[in-house]
């Protein structure tokens, strides 16, 4: 059997999230069918993230095995050619695409082997709606203020019990304990608004725990909490304190990280994607 | 009779067009069916310009007559309210905006009066798809050379015989001269792409020209004709020897007007919204 680590891209609005269930769209059913027909077997493929209806993906990682003989830059083409074909109907084809494929040693595994992640959440800030952003963006009316969520960010970085910061129903786990290696606010102009982005790094994320971030950030930014009250938050281990779950369609999974030094250098970079 | 003039923002993705067709989406007629239930009575809606099927609004404007007494800004409230319903639902919801509505003379017609307009043809270019963009640009693997493609932009301003840039299935007019007023090339990078926007301003515009225009720039811009060969083309009166139709998806109904003056300074004006 042959093992790759495939790169995707996605965007969620059409999609019943990741994860495979029967009758719905979803981008691992779809991701699975392309490769079935391009390998000429059955293909189960594993992500790392299994994200929400809604959530995009710049860059999801996920592995699967093959006895399929295809050299890994046909596979890219073959099955990006099933899932962009009927492409000039706009709407639901086109909208998850292979990056990369890349053989990986037989012992390798996909989500096992992930040491990390980033992700990007995006809110535009305008007093009308850009419809055009509808699906990108959590849209508000008032535009935080990105000193305000920086300075309450830094009480964010480094290793906590993020307990404050988990939607029920997630795996219960032994531990609410995680690292976020890097955590910056920057903003820009759309044309149409401001847009504000939080970009987050760590060594794994609680159920909901980026959105419920930024719902937090949010607050802080437009000062109906205090930068340093989420050092409380975090510190009550209570979900009802934290802010808002904030929706799904603005939050990315950007990239993953295989390697401690790889996560390090990718906390201190700026992932530049608007 | 009250007569109201409406600027209406609109993502085409999801429509079969402006114009009411039965048993299908279109703008029209998801705004008169909003319109009629703000209204309680039956509207009729008529755009200044009919859109196809994936074409975008920013600022199309449309009429009609009511004897509702609600007030503009009430009108505008409650027609969104339907229009954006079940926004949380991505998808279909919240794809069609309206801007503003305005009280205006018994004798004033929307589409009869107005002197002229602005479209965007939008272009994204770059080795890969950009699947987050793929209802929003003309996506090319190719970048055109903005240089290239203002100097052969320079033939097609001004008052000419676009019968060259007609696609069969307009209305056939007495006449096929139109005057470009203002015609502008500018572009930015995306961080997945570059962009390249075509901005183009003038008295009317036969069926399809603006997108026949973007695809005759874009070959002046990857240099497979000269620019020049572009006064060639328009003296030819031939459809065949223009660039291809550019795809609907790139293109936008950006502002209508309503006097010479006000379209003269729109021309000279670069409308930003990336």
């Amino acid at each position: 059997m042959r093992n790759f680590l495939l790169t995707l891209e996605y965007d969620g609005t059409s999609f019943h999230g990741w994860q495979k269930q029967p009758g719905r769209r979803t981008a691992q059913g779809a991701l699975e069918s392309a490769l079935s027909h391009v390998c000429r077997a059955e293909i189960a493929v594993d992500a790392v993230s299994r994200t929400d209806a809604g959530v995009h993906a710049y860059g999801q990682r996920a592995g699967f095995r093959t006895d399929s003989p295809i050299p890994p830059d046909r596979l890219v083409i073959a099955a990006n050619n099933i899932l962009c074909s009927g492409r000039a109907l706009a709407g639901k084809a086109g909208d998850i695409r292979v990056r990369a494929a890349e053989p990986v040693p037989d012992g390798f595994h996909a989500r096992f082997d992930a040491v990390g992640k980033k992700y990007i959440y995006k809110i535009l800030s305008s007093p009308s709606p850009d419809i055009f952003l509808r699906d990108r963006y959590w849209q508000t009316q008032e535009a935080p203020e990105p000193g305000l969520m920086a300075a309450a960010a830094e009480h964010i970085k480094g290793t906590h019990d993020f307990k404050s910061f988990q939607s029920a129903g997630g795996n219960v786990r032994a531990t609410t304990v995680r690292t976020v290696h890097g955590l910056e606010i920057y903003r820009w102009d759309t044309g149409a608004g401001m847009a504000t982005a939080i970009e987050v790094t760590g060594d794994g994320f609680l159920y909901n725990m980026v959105r419920i971030i930024a719902g937090t950030l949010y607050l802080a930014g437009i000062g109906k909490i205090g930068p340093d009250s989420v050092k409380c938050i975090l510190e009550s281990g209570e979900r009802k304190n934290a802010g808002c779950t904030a929706p799904p369609q603005g939050l990315y999974l950007a990239e993953v990280y295989y390697s401690e030094a790889e996560m390090a250098m990718a906390a201190a970079r700026h992932f530049v994607r608007q």
